[in-house]
C-alpha cells in the first residue's frame, strides 16, 4: 500500500466511525506512518465526519507536530503517541466515546465478549480512571504523563475503557481497530440488553482464543467493504486479495 | 417463476435483510435451486448489502461448490446444506446475528411469540450451544458435523438460536424466511421491553396455530412490497397474483 | 376541504405513520367519507408506505365495499366500520402495531399520559383481549362480531390497546388521530424508560382536561407540516388558516 | 457577527436541534438581539425543522412582539423573555422536550454529568413542577407569572427540567445552548443505561469545574461544523477563528 492509499484509508476510517455512531463531533483515529515508524498520522482537530485528506498531520511519538506551523491538533493526541511508543506492533489507534461503552466505564461493570464477532475486544476490558493518579481534572488526556499512565493500564490488550470519558482501541491494522471499535460498541449494547434479561453466558477463554487464532484478514475486508458503502466512500477492491 | 427471477429475488432478500438491520457485514440467505432440488444457491462471501447477481454460487447439499474454481464461499455455508438435506420441504434458509436476538441465546431466556405477526417463529425457539458437543471452538459452523448437529436441534421447527452467535430461520419460501427473520427480531425487541415492564402474556398454542393456519401468501407479499421499497429494489407485481 | 383534498390527505396520513415508525407493512388509517357519513374511505390491502390515491376504496359502515368488484380490502376493515357506526362524532380511525405500544398490551400495565403532548391518548388506555370472548383465534378482527366487541370496549375513549396485536385510535379529524397515534407511541416509550428509573408521576386528571380544553387545531397543524416534510409529502398551507 | 449572520445561525440552530432529535414539532430556540439587548429573536410558531429566516420575529423582554401585527408567536415565548430579563449574561435559550430528558422530570431522579462532554448541564439539574404553584394547568408556560417562577427556579444554572413537559437550557451563546441541549440529551441516555447496569459514578464537582474552566469556544465550533453538515446547513468557517 502506498502512503497516498494509507492516508485515503485513514479518511475513510474517520467517516466509517462517524457513520456507525462510534464517534460524534469528538473521537479520533490514527495510523502509524507506513514509512516512518517513529511517526504517526492523525487529523487536525476536526469532527471525524468532516475530515478530508488535507486535514491529516504527522506527529513524532512524543506527539510534537512535524510541521513547525500548522493546523490546530487534537489536544488528546498524546493518547496515540503513548500507545505507539509503548507497543511497536501497534499500527492504528482509535479513541472514542461511544454511548454504548460509557455506561460500563462509569459503573465498573466488566465488559467481556458475548458473541464471536466481539472476541477481538479482549477477554476482559479494564477501566482506567484518570482520577486515581491525577485527581480532579477535565478528564482529557492532554499530556505525556496521563497518556503514559493510560498506555500502561492498556498494556498488551486491544482495548481499555476510560471512566467518564470513553475508550481506546489499539491493533495491528486500521481495519482491525475500526472493526474492534464497532464490535466493542455492539458488545456493549448486547451485554446491556442481556443483563436486563438474565444471567449472561460469556465466551470462554478457549472460544476467544479460537476466534482470534482463526480470524483472517478476509473478515475485516468483508466488513470494510460494507462500511465503505454505508459511509459513501470508495472501496479499494485490491485489498481483498492483499 | 423463472430461475432468473429467483436469483434476482435472492439478491433482493439480501438487501432487505441488510436494510432492516437483521444482518450487518455478516449473515447470509439462500434458496434451494428452483430446478435442481439437490442444490442450493448462496452468495460468495460478501456483506449482504453489497451482493449483486454475479455473486451467487451453486452448491451441492454437502456444500461443495458446483463450479470447480470460483469465488470464495462463506465458510458457514454448511448450515444451509445441512438444513436442505434434512428437510425436503425447506426452500430457503437465513442465518443471521440480529442484535435483538443474541441476548436470548446468551441468557437462556425462552423466546416465544408475543404478537400475531410473530407467530411464525414457532411456539418456543430453542437454543443450540456449539460447546455442548464440540467444546471450545470459534463458534463458526464450518463443517458437516457441526451443521448436522445444528440441523438436528432445529428439527422441524422454523427457527433456532445459536448461543453467542446468532440464529437460523428455515421455511417454505424466500419471502417466508425473510418475513420470519424480521419478525423474530421484532419479537425479541418486544419481549425484552415487555419483560422489563411486567409479567408477559404470550400467544397461546391455539392462537399460534390459528395464525399459521390462516396466513396466506398475501401477508408475505404486502410486507415484501414494503421492504423492496425501503431497500431500493424493484418489486415484481406479478407475485401478488401468484 | 374538497373530497379530492381529503383523499390526498389520507394518502399523506399513511405515509406519515410509516415514516414515524407507527406502522410497518401492516396497520391502516381511514376517514369517514366527507360527503357521505354512512361511508368510510380506506386503502386496499397494502403497506401504508406504498399507498397511492388510486388504492383508496369506499366502504359502507358494515364494511362492505361499495364497488361490487375491486381490489382486495384489508381483512380487518371491520374495526373501522364498527367504530364509525358506534360513534357519529368520529371522523378518522387508525389501527396500528407500534412496537412501543405492544409491551403494554401484553403485560397489562396501564398506559397513561406522562407529558402534556400525550394527553390526547386518554387518562387511562384500556386493553381489549380478543380471547376473553372469542377464545383462540388468529387475533385478527375480521368480522362484525369481534369489531363490535372491540368498539364497545373502546367506548367514548380516544384509544384502546389490543393484547398481542396493537391498538385503535379514533378521533374528530385525520390530523387528530395521526397526532394521537404518534404521541401514543411516544408516551409508551417515555413510560417504559421512566418505569425503569423510578416511580412515575403521571399527568393529573385536571391537567389532562386542561390540555384538551385548550388545544387548538393549530397544534395539530404545526405537527402536520413537520411530518409532511419528513414524509416527503406536500403540505397544504391553507389548512393553517382553516 | 452581523445581525444577518446571527439570524442565519438561529435558523441553523433550529435545524440542528431537529436533526439531532432534541425537538420534534415542538420546542424552540432564541437569541438575545445582538444589537438591542432589551429584545430577543424567536421564530413564529412553527416546527423547528421547517423554520426559514422570514419566520423570525423580535420580542421585548416582556414577550410582546415588536411588530404590531404579524405572525402567530409561540404561546410559550414567555420562557425566553423571563430568562433574558433575569439574567443579563444569557445570550441564547432553548426550550425542548427531548424524549431522553422527560423520564427524569417525571420520576424525580436527579440528572448529573456522567461524562466530560456533559459537564455543561450543571452539577445537578433541578426539576420545576408547574403544579406546585399553579395547580392543574395545561402545563404550558403561557404567561409572565409562570415564566418568572420557572426562571427563578433556574436561577444561575445552565438547565432545568420541567415535570411532564421538557426542559430549559440557557447560556452565553447560541452554540453553547445547542451544545448543552444535545449533551443533556446524551447524558440522560447514558445515565438511564448506566442506572440499569449498576451504581453510577458521576463526575466530581472538581471535575465539572475543571471541564468548564478549560472549555474553549473551539469545542463548540468543532461540534457546530459537524451538526451543520448533518443538518444540511452551510457552516461559516470564519467562526473557527473568531
Amino acid at each position: 500500500m502506498t502512503l497516498a492509499q494509507a492516508l485515503d484509508e485513514l479518511v475513510t476510517a474517520n467517516r466509517i466511525l462517524a457513520r456507525e455512531g462510534v464517534v460524534d463531533s469528538f473521537g479520533h483515529v490514527s495510523i502509524r506512518h507506513p514509512e516512518r515508524p517513529d511517526r504517526y498520522v492523525l487529523s487536525r482537530a476536526r469532527a471525524p465526519e468532516c475530515i478530508e485528506i488535507d486535514d491529516l498531520m504527522e506527529f513524532a511519538l512524543d506527539s510534537t507536530p512535524i510541521a513547525a506551523a500548522g493546523s490546530k491538533p487534537y489536544t488528546e493526541r498524546f493518547i496515540h503517541g503513548a500507545v505507539y511508543d509503548a507497543r511497536p506492533e501497534v499500527k492504528a489507534v482509535v479513541h472514542h466515546h461511544s454511548p454504548s461503552v460509557i455506561p460500563f466505564g462509569i459503573t465498573g461493570v466488566s465488559l467481556s465478549p458475548v458473541m464471536h464477532m466481539c472476541a477481538g475486544i479482549g477477554a476482559r476490558v479494564p477501566t482506567w480512571d484518570s482520577r486515581a493518579r491525577f485527581g480532579d481534572t477535565n478528564l482529557l488526556v492532554t499530556n505525556a504523563a496521563m497518556a503514559s499512565d493510560l498506555a500502561g493500564a492498556l498494556g498488551a490488550r486491544p482495548a481499555i475503557l476510560m471512566r467518564g470519558h470513553g475508550c481506546v482501541v489499539a491493533g495491528a491494522s486500521l481495519r482491525e481497530v475500526v472493526f474492534n471499535s464497532i464490535y466493542l460498541q455492539l458488545n456493549a449494547d448486547l451485554q446491556m440488553k442481556a443483563t436486563a434479561l438474565g444471567d449472561v453466558t460469556f465466551l470462554t477463554d478457549g472460544e476467544i482464543a479460537a476466534v482470534l487464532r482463526t480470524r483472517g484478514s478476509f473478515t475485516y475486508e468483508r466488513a470494510w467493504e460494507f462500511w465503505c458503502r454505508r459511509a459513501g466512500r470508495p472501496y479499494d477492491a485490491r485489498a481483498i486479495d492483499g
